[in-house]
């Protein structure tokens, strides 16, 4: 175990509070999902995800997630506590994969695939190749101040995630169904400024509204089957910028793309998701 | 079980016959990884999870595999048994959730997680919402004679999975190293011309050239380490064009992007993997 820290008290900030995690055993952990990060009476997925990837970086022994897969199974139980299953399938040199579960009151809620490994830079090869082709460069957006938060986008829907997220939209986006695109950018980080580490952009990779609003305006429940993040650097301390898009939905389901960049202007973290719109 | 076969003997094409499984119970099942879709000394990562695929369609009794991630633990062993275990996570009424491990000589070789449905149309949605904001447009494509096979490519490594499939790659593309991008395009369908199902869409997900010659010429072993496929839509008879794109190589780990079309022009899948650059 590297540094775990089982007294949720101890903690500086909320998100730390909130995803505090205790081992029972090695493979057996407990943690408390809270109402906080709700987006109306369910918890964000980003949210119940975070307890899961600190309790991976703890069986791991490595710092950061790579690419983690979840499969949603059902929705999360808001202040209740939950059981977190974990299992080392496979300890390798650069890389260590892990299975973890969440269960709340008997029934599994998640299921993930994680790749940790360790992003401080320089490990993974001895190939430097880097180049114009092989980098995306960032979203263009106005500061902050000139965006519009994301409580004040969807009246009607009981947003507790804002009260720990600072979530600014790209004003070009904030108008339900006004665009002749499905996207949505903007700049995210924690209200009360901790620092982005990259358990927080999984996190961010599922704590905007969905693309698909800015298109069709809020057309339902947008939940979401399958997310994967893809964790490609550290980012350096600022806000995240990040843009959302759905070009791809067929008989009910739908694919969204997304990419976070630090305020270095550095890709750190790239989504996808399969989601259903009910 | 749906129609489980289990004498591969009575299959009339190559890839049912050497995908073919067989039950020891409802959660462990046996196949036989042949060494006629290797590439070099290893058999192709998309041969090697396709007899999974099937072992997840008869434990979960649907059709067809809607999202499949697959963590690579080490490669598999050509003409060797297999055991593959599955586990049944979440049995619902659009998706089931099964989790699949194969193992050789003890060793885990792959894990995966896949949501499993129905996708003959219709029945997952009664959102027909679709326009051309929502669709992907197939790529533009030379006719499969006037664009080049697979085998002609890569001299010097052993391409046995060139006698099972036949990939026509866009020669714009055939040149190592001549492009500005790493891209690469074509047509693809099965030797003996078995019909294109929506299991052999996660099998052609992974069969391609890494797009990454194209810019960078042949730079090494590119090792999958995860691989996502979504698949959007059953096939209409013919042949599937793809592209698969590299627009992010960092520390040595690169994310590869593809699309699969059918003859209709309708996109079948989306497949994302993160590969290491050796």
């Amino acid at each position: 175990m590297v540094g775990a820290v089982t007294d949720a008290a101890n903690h500086a900030h909320q998100f730390d509070r909130e995803t505090a995690v205790a081992p029972r055993s090695p493979s057996e952990w407990t943690t408390h999902i809270t109402s906080n990060w709700n987006i109306g009476d369910n918890p964000n997925g980003g949210y119940l995800l975070s307890s899961g990837i600190k309790v991976a970086v703890e069986a791991s022994g490595q710092p950061d997630p790579l690419t983690v897969t979840t499969h949603y199974l059902r929705p999360g139980l808001p202040d209740q506590p939950a059981d977190i299953d974990v299992d080392v399938v496979r300890r390798g040199r650069r890389f260590t994969n892990v299975d973890v579960q969440l269960t709340q009151d008997g029934k599994p809620r998640y299921k993930l695939m994680a790749a940790m490994g360790d992003l401080s830079g320089g490990t993974l090869s001895d190939q430097p190749i880097e180049g114009a082709a092989l980098t995306r460069e960032p979203v263009d957006l106005p500061p902050p101040d000139e965006c519009t938060a994301r409580m004040d986008l969807e009246q009607g829907v009981d947003l507790a995630i804002t009260s720990r997220l600072d979530i600014r939209v790209d004003p070009k986006w904030a108008e339900d169904g006004s665009s002749d695109r499905a996207e949505i950018s903007g700049w995210i980080r924690f209200k009360d400024e901790r620092p982005v580490d990259t358990a927080a952009l999984v996190l961010f990779g599922d704590s905007f509204p969905p693309s698909l609003f800015s298109l069709l305006g809020r057309v339902g429940w947008v939940p979401t089957l399958e997310l994967t993040v893809h964790v490609r650097r550290r980012p350096v301390p600022g806000w995240i910028s990040a843009r959302f898009r759905t070009t791809d939905l067929h008989d009910g389901l739908l694919i969204e793309d997304g990419e976070l960049w630090d305020e270095a202007g550095h890709l750190v973290a790239r989504t996808r998701q399969l989601a259903l719109l009910l």
